[in-house]
C-alpha cells in the first residue's frame, strides 16, 4: 500500500472511532493515545511491520508491543481491523467486561497477537528488549532464513520516565539492539497535566547518551512518519522516534489535553470527533472499503510466511528449532545419574554452590538456557557448563552481564521467555527481588518460564546486614500467584528444584539459595522427585509421633538436630522438608494431612518471617522465625542472636508438648 | 586548612589504612570503595562539608549521603577521625561484628552522623534528593538565618545504573536543586570486572541531558578536586562531580580491579599497600599529627554552628522550627471535631475520597505535611487543604507533582522525612508498591515516618484488570517489620488512620484505600480512637455469638451484611473491623482473645490473598479471599464473580457451623 493520505486517514480513524467508541460504551478507557497515535500505529502496521494474522504465533513474525498499555484499543483495533480471528467486534463491543478478551490492558493469555501484557508502565518496553536480545540470539544460531525479524514498540512518557527505562535502554544501547525500534507517543501530556510539571529531560539527548539513535517526526504526517521509521530501521543502533503528537486526535475540544487520557470522551465530545474526522459510520461499523484496505496489510506478511515455512521445510536445524519454539525440552532424563552421583558423595555446599553445579549440568545439556546476574556473577554462581557471554560482537553468548539493573533484567527475561525458543535465568540477592517486583509479578501473570536465582537467602548472608538480609521475602513471595518459591536445602534438593523449574513451562519459579554451606540431607537414593510435592517427611518418628517439625531451606538440617535431640528423650520427632509452599498446596488433603496430621503438635523453622506459617502448624503450633530487621554479624552468631539452633529450640518444644 | 597534599595526602591515608584494616580483620567488607574516593573524601570533609562532630543532628548542618553504602569502612573513617563521638576505635576494630554501629553497611539507626541507612544501591543519591528538597522548603519557610545547607552524596557506578537512579535525578533537575552535589566514584569497576561488561553509557552526557550541572576531575589530585567541587557548589543546578578514581588506590597488586571491590586485600596485600602509602602505623593507631589535622577539619563547622545557635536564639521562629525538627506535632486534637461530624453526617464515600477530606483538615492545621502523587493526584485524592506545588521558582509549595517515579518519590520522602522538619506523603496504586518496595523496606528499616497513600486497594478498582489490581500485597507488606499497613473501611476509620499514621514518629504507614465508594459502617460517636487497637469489634451478637466474621476495609460491609443475614436465622454474629494487623498483635492477648475467641467459629474476608489470615480464623475458619490475579470488570461484576457478596458467603458459613 502506499502512503496516499486518502487511503491511510480513514484507515487511521478507523482506529480513533473504534477506540472513543468502545470507552465510551464502557464509560471507562484511555481514548488519548489510541486516538494519538492512530497514524503511527497505521504507517506501522501497513508499511512496516511483518505479520500474518493468519498465524499470530508464527515463530518469525515481528513483535509489536504496545508499552503504554493502557491505550490497549489500539492494539485490539488493530488486530481487529488488520483481520486476526481475534478481537471479535463483539469483543470490542464488550471492551472491559467481564469474559471480554478486550481487557483494559492488554493481556498476553487473553488475546494471540498481544505479544506481552503491558499496564505497569516502563515494562513493556523492558521486555521488548529481552524479545529483541532473544532475536539476535537465535539468529546467531539459526541463520537469517529462520530467524531475522524487528520487536517495535509504542511507549509514552510514563514508560520513559519510569527507572526500569534507564536500565532497559542502557541494555539494548550496551548490546546494540539494532531490530529493537521504540516509537515514542510525544504528545507532551501525563495524567496530572502537561510533562513539565514534573519533567525537564531532554529525552532525545538522554536516549543518544545510551547510544541509541534517535529520529523524529510529525506523528500526524504519514510521509513523515514512514520516513523516520525507514530511518530507525536502517540504524545499527536500537532507535528512538520522537513521535510529535496531538492527544485525543480527532476530538476537537479535547485534544492536547490530559482530559483525553483516562476517561471517556462524554457523548457530545464523541459526536464532535465524528463531525472533526468526517466518520459517519455507526459505533462499531467499519466501512467496507477502509475494512479492505485494513485487512490488505496482513498481505506482505503472508507472502514472507509462506516462504519462510518453505525456508524451515528445508532447513537441516527444523527439528530443533521447532522444539526449541514450542519450548519443549529435549528427551531423556540426565538429571536422575546427576542427583544419584550427589547421593553417593554427600558434601557440605552452600546451595547457591549447589545450585551451579546443577547448572553446570543443565548448560552443556539444554542449549536453551541463557543465564546472567544483575552485576552479581560470582555471588550469585550463575555462569556454569561453558557458557559465554553474549555481546554486541557474538549474540550467540548464553551469558547476560545484565549490570546493575534487577528490574531491567526481571523485564527483559519475561521477553525472553515471551519471544520463545530460549529459558532465561538470572541472578541477585533475593532481598532484591524487592527491587525486580514488578516484573516477577508480570512473570507470574504472563506465565512466563522464567528463572529467578535468588541467594543469599536470609540472615545467613552475614556481615551486609539488615539492608542485605531477606526477612518478609519468602512470605511475600508466596502470596504471589502462580509464581513457584522453592528454596532447596542440600544439594539434592537443589537439583530437584531445578528440575521442576525447567519443566513448569507456564510459571515462573524463585530459587532461594543459601550464601551459607549446607550439610547434605539427602543420603538415600531415590525413585522420582520428592521436592516435586512441595513438602515431603525426610525424617519418621522413631516412636509414636509427638511432634512434627517442618523447616526449609538452610533451616532443615537445624530440625533435624531438634528432632534428633527429642528422639534422645523419646519422643518421637518427625522432619518434613517444607521446599515448596505452593506445590504443597497442590497435594490432595490426605497427603497433607499424613505430613501435618491435626493432632500432632507442629513446629516451623525458617529464618525469616513466620507470617504464613500458621496455615501448617496451626493456631496451638510453635513458629520459628524472624519478624524483626536482621543485623551485622558472621552468620553463626546471628543464627545464635535469633535463636535458629537446636539448643535454642527444643526446651520451647519440651515446653509446649508438656504444657 | 590549606590544600597542601603534604598535609592532605596521610590524612587520606588514614582513610585507606583504617579501611583496609578493618576489612582485613573482619575478613569481610568492601575496602576499594573508601581507598579509590579517600582523596575525594578528605578535600570535601576538610574544606567543604558544614559539620559539627559535637553536634551530629545540628538542624543547619549539611547533609552527607554515602550512597554507596558498601564502603561503609569510608564514613566510619570520617567520622571517627573528624572527632564523633561514634564509632570509637573500639567500634571500627569490630567492623561487621555483632552489637558494633560499624555494621556491614551504614545503618542511621546506629550511628549519628550516618545520615541514612545505604546499601541497597541507588537509594542514597535519592534520599539526597528528598533532603535537598526539604531543606529548600524550610529555606523558604524560615530563611536563609535558620535554613542554609548542602547535601552532599558519594555515589558509584552502581548508583547510577540503577533504575531509581533516572527517577531521582530527574526529579532533582526539575526542581533545580543546586544545593545537591554527587560526587561519582568513576572507576570504571564493578562487581563482575570492568564498567564496559554490561554499559556504554556517557554518564555525562545523560546527567546534562536531565538538567544537571557535570563537572569532573582527577579524584587523586587535591587542587582538581577542590576546583571541581568549588565549581560544583557554585552552580545553581544539581551538580554530578565525575571524580576519576583508582578502586582501591594504594593496593599495589590489586588497585584499579575488581578484586578490591567486596573482600579483604589479604595479609600480603595490606602490608604492600602500607609500603606502597609509606603507612608505618599499626592497625588502627593513627599518628597524633595525623589526628590533629582530622580533628581540626570540624573548626569551620563549630563556629558555623555557634553562629547559627545565636540566629535561632533570636528568630521569631524560633518555637516553631524546633518544633518542627523535633518532628513534634502542635498541641490540639483537631480531629475529634471532625469525626464527630462525620459521624454525624453519614455519607457513602470511597476511602480515597475519604483520605482527601482528612487532608483538607490536616494540611491546613498541620504546616509540616508535603504531599505529592506520582502522577495520579486525581485519583489518588492527595491534593487536598489548598496546598500548592512546589516548584523550582517556589519550594514553599507543599505539593510534589513527582511524575512516574514511584520509586524515585518513595525514595524522596525517605530523605525528606530523615532530613526532618517535614511530613511526607505521596501517592500511588497499592500494586504498584512492588515498584517502590525497595524503599517502603527502607522507610520500615530506617524508622522514617512516611505516609503512603496507595489507592486502589483491590480487584474493586474495576475495568483495568489485573495488572492493576492488588491481590498479594496486603500479605507482602504486612510481612515487612515495622510497616504500619492500614485499611480503613469507611471515612470515619480513614481519618483515625491518617491520626495514628501522623503520630507514628518512628514508622512508616501505608494507608490502603479504595477506589469504590462504601457504606459509612461507623455510626456512633466514642470517646478515642477505635483503629488504635488494630482491631475492634464492631458490632457485638445479638444472641450467643457462634461466629467472628472479621473484615478489613471495603470487605467490612459485607461482613456486616453476612452477620445480618445469619442473625436473621438467630445466629449469633459477631463483626471485627480488622483496619491493621500490626496494631492488632500489639494489644495484649486477652484483649485478642475477647475479639476472636479459640471456640468460636471465624470467618475471614478480604478481597486480597487469603494467605496470613490463618492466625486469625485458624485452620478450622473459613477464609474468603482472592488468590488468583483479577480481572478486567466493572468492580461490582468482579466481587460478583469472586465471591464476594453475602449472597455467597453466608452459605458456606452455614455449612461449616452446621457440620
Amino acid at each position: 500500500m502506499s502512503l496516499d493520505p486518502a487511503r491511510l486517514a480513514p484507515m487511521a480513524n478507523a482506529i480513533r472511532a473504534l477506540s472513543m467508541d468502545a470507552v465510551q460504551a464502557a464509560n471507562s478507557g484511555h481514548p488519548g493515545m489510541p486516538m494519538g497515535m492512530a497514524d503511527v500505529a497505521t504507517v506501522l502496521w501497513s508499511q512496516f511491520l511483518k505479520f500474518d494474522p493468519a498465524a499470530p504465533d508464527w515463530a518469525d513474525r515481528d513483535r509489536f508491543v504496545l508499552s503504554a498499555g493502557h491505550g490497549s484499543m489500539l492494539i485490539y483495533s488493530l488486530l481487529h481491523l488488520s483481520g486476526y480471528a481475534q478481537p471479535t467486534m463483539e469483543d470490542i463491543r464488550n471492551f472491559r467486561q467481564l469474559g471480554s478478551p478486550c481487557a483494559g490492558h492488554p493481556e498476553n493469555f487473553l488475546l494471540p497477537g498481544v505479544e506481552c501484557t503491558t499496564g505497569p508502565l516502563g515494562q513493556g518496553l523492558a521486555m521488548a528488549v529481552g524479545m529483541a536480545m532473544a532475536e539476535r540470539h537465535l539468529n546467531a544460531l539459526f541463520g537469517d532464513d529462520l530467524v531475522d525479524h524487528r520487536t517495535w514498540v509504542i511507549a509514552g512518557d510514563g514508560c520513559l520516565m519510569e527507572g526500569i527505562n534507564h536500565e532497559a535502554i542502557g541494555l539494548a544501547g550496551h548490546l546494540k539492539l539494532g531490530r529493537l525500534n521504540v516509537l515514542w507517543d510525544d504528545n507532551n501530556i501525563t495524567i496530572d497535566g502537561e510533562t513539565d510539571l514534573s519533567t525537564s529531560e531532554d529525552i532525545k539527548a538522554r536516549y543518544a547518551a545510551t547510544g541509541w539513535h534517535v529520529a523524529e517526526c510529525d506523528g500526524h504526517d504519514f510521509a513523515d512518519i514512514a520516513r523516520a521509521l525507514e530511518e530507525a530501521a536502517a540504524d545499527d543502533r536500537p532507535s528512538l522516534v520522537a513521535c510529535k503528537t496531538v492527544i485525543g486526535k480527532g476530538a476537537p475540544n479535547k485534544q492536547g489535553t490530559s482530559a483525553t487520557h483516562g476517561a471517556a470522551l462524554g457523548e457530545d465530545e464523541v459526536a464532535a470527533a465524528r463531525e472533526t474526522l468526517g466518520w459517519d459510520a455507526e459505533p462499531f461499523v467499519i466501512p467496507e472499503d477502509i475494512l479492505a484496505d485494513w485487512r490488505s496489510t496482513g498481505e506482505r506478511g503472508r507472502d514472507a510466511h509462506g516462504a519462510w515455512e518453505s525456508r524451515v521445510d528445508g532447513s537441516e536445524h527444523k527439528d530443533e528449532f521447532q522444539r526449541r519454539m514450542a519450548g519443549e525440552l529435549p528427551h531423556g532424563d540426565a538429571s536422575k545419574d546427576y542427583i544419584a552421583s550427589l547421593v553417593e558423595n554427600p558434601a557440605k555446599v552452600a546451595t547457591r554452590k549447589a545450585s551451579e553445579m546443577a547448572l553446570a549440568e543443565i548448560n552443556s545439556r539444554l542449549p536453551d538456557t541463557i543465564g546472567g546476574s544483575a552485576d552479581l556473577t560470582g555471588s550469585n554462581n550463575t555462569k556454569a557448563g561453558g557458557i559465554e557471554a553474549m555481546t554486541a560482537d557474538d549474540y550467540s553468548g548464553r551469558y547476560v552481564y545484565y549490570g546493575i539493573r534487577e528490574f531491567g533484567m526481571a523485564a527483559a527475561m519475561n521477553g525472553m521467555a515471551l519471544h520463545g525458543g530460549v529459558i532465561p535465568y538470572g541472578g541477585t540477592f533475593l532481598v532484591f527481588t524487592d527491587y525486580a517486583r514488578g516484573a516477577i509479578r508480570l512473570s507470574a501473570l504472563q506465565e512466563a518460564r522464567v528463572i529467578y536465582v535468588m541467594t543469599h537467602d536470609s540472615i545467613g548472608l552475614g556481615e551486609d546486614g539488615p539492608t542485605h538480609q531477606p526477612v518478609e521475602h519468602l512470605a511475600s513471595l508466596r502470596a504471589m500467584p502462580n509464581l513457584l518459591v522453592m528454596r532447596p536445602a542440600d544439594a539434592v534438593e537443589t537439583a530437584e528444584c531445578w528440575e521442576i523449574a525447567l519443566r513448569n513451562a507456564t510459571r515462573p519459579s524463585i530459587l532461594a539459595l543459601s550464601r551459607q554451606g549446607l550439610p547434605q540431607m539427602r543420603l538415600e537414593a531415590v525413585d522420582g522427585n520428592l521436592s516435586e510435592k512441595g513438602g515431603y517427611r525426610i525424617k519418621a518418628a522413631e516412636t509414636e509421633r509427638r511432634v512434627v517439625i517442618v523447616a526449609s531451606g538452610s533451616e532443615l538440617h537445624v530440625a533435624a538436630e531438634c528432632a534428633a535431640k527429642l528422639e534422645e528423650q523419646g519422643i518421637g520427632a518427625e522432619v518434613v522438608s517444607m521446599v515448596s509452599t505452593e506445590l504443597f498446596e497442590e497435594q490432595d488433603e490426605s497427603y497433607q494431612a499424613d505430613l501435618l496430621p491435626a493432632d500432632v503438635f507442629k513446629v516451623s523453622i525458617e529464618a525469616g518471617s513466620t507470617f504464613g506459617w500458621d496455615r501448617y502448624v496451626g493456631s496451638d503450633g510453635l513458629k520459628i522465625g524472624l519478624d524483626r530487621f536482621g543485623a551485622s554479624a558472621p552468620a553463626g552468631d546471628l543464627f545464635e542472636k535469633f535463636g535458629f539452633t537446636a539448643d535454642a529450640i527444643v526446651p520451647q518444644i519440651l515446653n509446649k508438648i508438656k504444657a
